[in-house]
């Protein structure tokens, strides 16, 4: 997620572009982490940071596929807080409001320490290269795929197969549209700069959930019996569909929990070790509700919804699928890694 | 409904009050027209008319009340459009933009005739002299009343009787809380200045909504066994709750549809003749979301909700109850107070 949240008109706490459609600025460092470190950058346990806010979308699918790899020990996380100003992204939450292992307040810090005067959007998620202090890259779309096949040397025993060659080419392909339609269209809707590019961005948001629905009816998961990288991009936008975009994006068609297929699918993989337990309710809401005032000049912050039906049973067993197939469940979360349970379904 | 809804602290349209809480400027006009005529306004067929607009929950009560209570040639009814600028409600679904029977642009011209100078809000439902063209009153709480009381002469035969002097302790006593907490509560969420003033708002809204669920459960109206006017001012806030208290006023714990016996009472009462029948969805989302500027500064109309639902069976006839008593269903709309198929459920 860019600072502004990959608004193109960038200006201090705007989104919108008045009269027009959102356009998502799609600009990134693309250096690559690699086994063979082609771009100077070589795989290695312990060198590299990855900065990330549990509130951010596109930043929550690097945790959730860094602990179903078991890529913990490895490659270690800075934890940006919910909220931040034009000036990027915070580590407010730490003590001193400063990154432990960076040593830095902002994650532009980092980006400007390898590129002065960076001009692009600062976003999470991000690489650090600790040594030098330095950004590797920000380019979500290749990086979450790169934990799945350029540090598979240092996968944990029982990793699940998130991006298997036979099926990259289906995985990609339902990527593209979910991306294009789903994750980045639930923001068309919200920052729509006029009636008719709000009213387009809806009808192919609920016309491809309408396509997900049907075909999620009799399968378990996206692409194969298994969950895949194509799981792990749909569920980081299904988790916040009605404690934001529902209202906050007037995504309101229906609710994710008035669409069963979807609902159950969405409910089967936040029961699933490593999926749930690594959403934050409370800072995804603060961060949409408070950093978009242009939507929300008040900044206030919805009480709802209800979470307790996150842990109903979801009954999807019965299609069949193996979550992990030959692999298994990731351990529990890492003690100074768990959320908050005052921010999860588990508090009521 | 105030052209500013109600909010203190009045300026060009700005309803939220920042750091404090909405306080509903209550200084209503207080002239009745009674049976005797003892505020110089006797009870005559054809001599007032009624001013309103569709999207307002409080002159939708005068809408459903009327209709029920067989008046429609009695009183006559002015219709505002659905959006209003700071100088108040206007008469532009009219040809020429002017009501054809007042014979004014604005309501506030109507306020102006009795009252030069009117400071406070120019709101609806208000109801007009015409031979002098002055306003009489704007006392929503007890127009509705009145109708049931002082225009008894006048009602249908078999109308219902909406406000039976056995239960009156009753009704009012319901009519209390419900405005405290619900009907004035969803605005209380909405325009609160602070996050603690809408938490409060929310929770005594939610806690209200439980109790009336607790009291719907197993007894079909909300105060003896048939439709009465404790009914007619729960409905006109509950059938807004999706379309515009859910999102736009953050009153997100659940939406209706997820409140199963709010949900199926108002369906029974929307599938009623008198209720329903009177109900403009596009009005309604149209006026909040265009005109509350400071808490969507967008301006733009969600699409959503699928409003099929309301069609749907409820099953309350199973709780007995007798609708309209000893009395009958009002007949068909007139053709000229029919609201648009395609502002309604039936138009899917």
């Amino acid at each position: 997620m860019r600072n502004d949240d990959g608004m193109s008109n960038e200006e201090g706490g705007t989104y919108v572009n008045p009269g027009g459609e959102f356009t998502r600025d799609q600009r990134y460092i693309a250096t690559r982490i690699t086994a063979d470190g082609r771009d100077g950058y070589p795989v290695e346990p312990g060198r590299y940071r990855l900065a990330v806010a549990r509130a951010c979308p596109w930043a929550s699918r690097m945790i959730v596929v860094r602990r179903l790899l078991g890529l913990e020990d490895v490659l270690s996380m800075a934890l940006a807080g919910p909220t931040h100003d034009v000036r990027s992204w915070t580590f407010d939450l730490d003590p001193g409001g400063r990154d432990p292992v960076l040593g830095i307040e902002r994650l532009q810090d980092a980006y400007f320490a390898r590129f002065p005067g960076y001009e692009r959007g600062i976003t999470v998620p991000a690489i650090v290269d600790v040594p030098t202090g330095q950004v590797v890259t920000n380019d979500y779309a290749q990086m979450s795929l790169d934990l799945s096949t350029e540090w598979a040397a240092y996968h944990r025993a029982g990793a699940p197969r998130l991006y298997p060659e036979e099926l990259r080419d289906e995985i990609d392909e339902v990527n593209r549209v979910v991306f294009k339609d789903v994750n980045n269209g639930v923001y068309r809707c919200g920052f729509a700069g006029s009636q008719e590019a709000y009213e387009r961005a809806y009808e192919r948001l609920f016309d491809r959930l309408d396509w997900l629905s049907n075909r999620l009816a009799n399968q378990r998961y996206l692409v194969g019996d298994t969950i895949t990288e194509a799981d792990v991009r749909l569920f980081t936008t299904l988790v916040r569909f009605d404690p934001v975009y529902h209202g906050h994006f007037k995504c309101n068609r229906q609710k994710l929990t008035e669409m069963p297929v979807l609902w159950a699918y969405a409910r089967d993989l936040f029961q699933t070790p490593g999926f749930g337990d690594t959403v934050d309710f409370d800072q995804i809401k603060r961060h949409y509700y408070e950093v978009h005032k242009d939507i929300n000049p008040t900044g206030i912050v919805p009480s709802g919804p209800d979470l307790r039906g996150w842990l109903d049973p979801h009954g999807r067993e019965a299609l069949g699928g193996r979550p992990f197939g030959d692999g298994t469940p990731p351990g529990p979360v890492p003690a100074e890694e768990t959320v908050p349970i005052e921010h999860t379904p588990y508090a009521a």
